[in-house]
């Protein structure tokens, strides 16, 4: 059995990028760009006005002949002589000859004729070709985040794909003949599966749809083949179950059969304490305790940062922040607590209902509190470390 | 013109839920549930073993008979007499005759006699029926956040559907002759429209999957046609550009000619000042400025509460914190700026490149910082309201 820390320093030396490949910018939001990428065209593209009003080369004089109009999208460009302006939109080309514009609201026209009224300073509401940004220049780096606002900031530049990280396919073999599909009926001495959904959906969170749900006999022979058919099928192999010290637990055996080496198996924390973790080639495989809170508070703290550094992100683990407990907290096991919490306005509560397979505490939890394993009591009002899970 | 504090109190008014909707536990993850779900059984929904081992009536002697082995998902009640116990696994059904379970690691055997080495205490080791939640009794309230724990407690359940309010219908009128889509080659005057995707994924954020997007033509006739059509359509009409002072912006003519009752237009925000909102019976219309970056800053500030307020949530703001200003911060303008800024580890930075235009510092920043129009200066080192972005 190992500890918490080790566990994790295992993890970490498995948190590395997936392969990278080149994907439309409508498909990937909330994903980290794998490349520099660099700007195709000067942003704006030309000499723009930013309001709609008149251009004209900057002068003292206030009266002006309005020789024609620049609508936003035209491609027109006036040669303007002493004296001339244009009408002009926002978003419109400013011309050649014209420096400056001044807003309409700032002005009187008679006819051809503009007076303007207010003068602004030279240069006003013009946005020089290439303000934002520069043909060639770095418009956003390797290792951005892609929110709305940067691929909207792509797409006006004309990029219509980027090189993204893979996201890994994940397989969920769910062990247990005493588990029911929802909607099935239940019979005496059954329960309903809850951590195949539940994964699934932690999974969909991360923008990983490539899940494929297996139910699993509790044999030997069917457990064997099960592990070998997903390893063909997938990169990351979650087994739910199975996983303790019962007669009927064959998932361990079956790993070795399948030549999946050990990384680790046990570690010394509550719930979770079974936990699996190992690897064929780049292939992970975590079997994870059947309980569905142990499940669950596996899936955050080991499994979720493997998949998130696959997916590209250098800040892989959850956060994790400091909170006053508001009451003392017990740690008669020796081992590492992560306990479903609430912190509100940075005070750390314990909920009520901690067992292994009790999903309700986590479904109103936004925190794991962790009491390290060395620590026998947190005192009431002192500092403890919360895994944020919202 | 109306202030910001104002414009936010309108937009409450229509900070209301939508109807609502009965829906597969699949399909409502990030979604508010609009029911009080009451448990239809209870959980465990039998006196349930939690660990491998052996169940037996309690009592001081050391040495059993086996009579037989309970697996996890069998409905077989051993009646146990004086001196019997039975093999048990993890999920099991504990016979009625037995209280209390002793993991395997605490016993020895040799043929059918069991010796208990370590005596556990009474009721160890067993899930009283109901333990959990009993049937009957709510199992979430309505108004909680149906994360990946909350769906998979109510699979655990056998709850296959629930109620949740409808998600809107949105359509995106994209409005600017000067727009080109992605992918197509840009002429002299024309820019990229980078508001549709924007706007689109930023819905898609929000779990909004129904939208529209039409690019329509700068003419009163079609942009008459497109409102009417949308309104049609979709709950929430977006459009994008046209509701400045040009002599070719017809959206707000177009609004009123269908109907569609204004609530303001002109905020004192910088950017975003030519924002027109208004709705319809119950339909909502923004007219959201054509600048990329004003777009986007509306969006968060007006249309995001709206949206979230229609999917049930209470909490429809983003969240606004309190930051140090890293630097000074002048407002000459006497409106209330947001300004794309950096927040990290409680200190607020400005980005550069502020202008109306340029989705470039949006991209990278992950926060707008508030100075209210009644302030000339954010002094360093002083707080600052931030509406926090991720």
């Amino acid at each position: 059995m190992i500890s918490v820390s080790e566990a994790i320093q295992h993890i970490e030396n498995y948190c590395k990028p997936n392969k990278t490949v080149q994907k439309s910018i409508q498909k990937v939001r909330n994903r980290i760009l794998a490349e520099d990428v660099i700007s195709p065209i000067n942003m704006p593209p030309f000499k723009q006005s930013s309001m709609d009003g008149y251009a004209f080369r900057y002068s003292d004089t206030s009266v002006y002949t309005i020789v024609g109009e620049v609508q936003a999208g035209s491609a027109t460009n006036f040669q303007l002589k002493e004296g001339e302006a244009v009408r002009i939109f926002t978003g419109a080309r400013v011309p050649n000859d014209a420096d400056t514009v001044v807003i309409q609201e700032h002005t009187s026209t008679d006819g051809k004729e503009l007076t303007i009224e207010k003068l602004p300073k030279m240069y006003s509401n013009v946005r020089p070709l290439g303000e934002q940004i520069e043909i060639g220049a770095i418009a956003l780096k390797k290792g951005i985040l892609l929110n709305e606002a940067a691929i909207g900031f792509l797409a006006g530049l004309g990029i219509t794909e980027v090189l993204v990280y893979k996201k890994p396919s994940v397989s969920i073999l769910v062990t247990g003949n005493e588990l029911k599909q929802v909607g099935e009926p239940l019979e005496e001495g059954q329960v309903y599966d809850s951590n195949s959904i539940t994964l699934e959906l932690a999974l969909r969170q991360l923008g990983i749809k490539k899940v494929t749900i297996d139910k699993v006999e509790d044999t030997l022979k069917a457990t064997k083949k099960a592990v070998q058919k997903h390893l063909k099928k997938s990169d990351i192999v979650l087994i739910s179950g199975g996983i303790s010290v019962g007669d009927y637990d064959f998932v361990k055996e079956s790993l070795e059969a399948n030549g999946v080496s050990e990384v680790f198996y046990k570690v010394n924390q509550k719930p979770g304490k079974p936990l699996w973790f190992g690897h064929k080639d780049q292939q992970i495989v975590f079997a994870l305790p059947g309980n569905p809170a142990s499940s669950l508070s596996c899936f955050y703290v080991y499994v979720l940062p493997i998949l998130k550094a696959k997916l590209g992100h250098t800040n892989y683990h959850l956060p994790r922040i400091q909170a006053k407990a508001s009451d003392s907290i017990k740690n008669i096991h020796g081992k590492t607590l992560f306990l479903k919490g609430s912190v509100i306005e940075g005070e750390a509560t314990q909920l009520r209902g901690q067992a292994s397979s009790m999903l309700k505490s986590f479904a109103v939890s936004n925190a794991l509190l962790v009491v390290p394993e060395e620590v026998n009591t947190i005192e009431k009002g002192t500092e403890i470390t919360c895994v944020k899970l919202s």
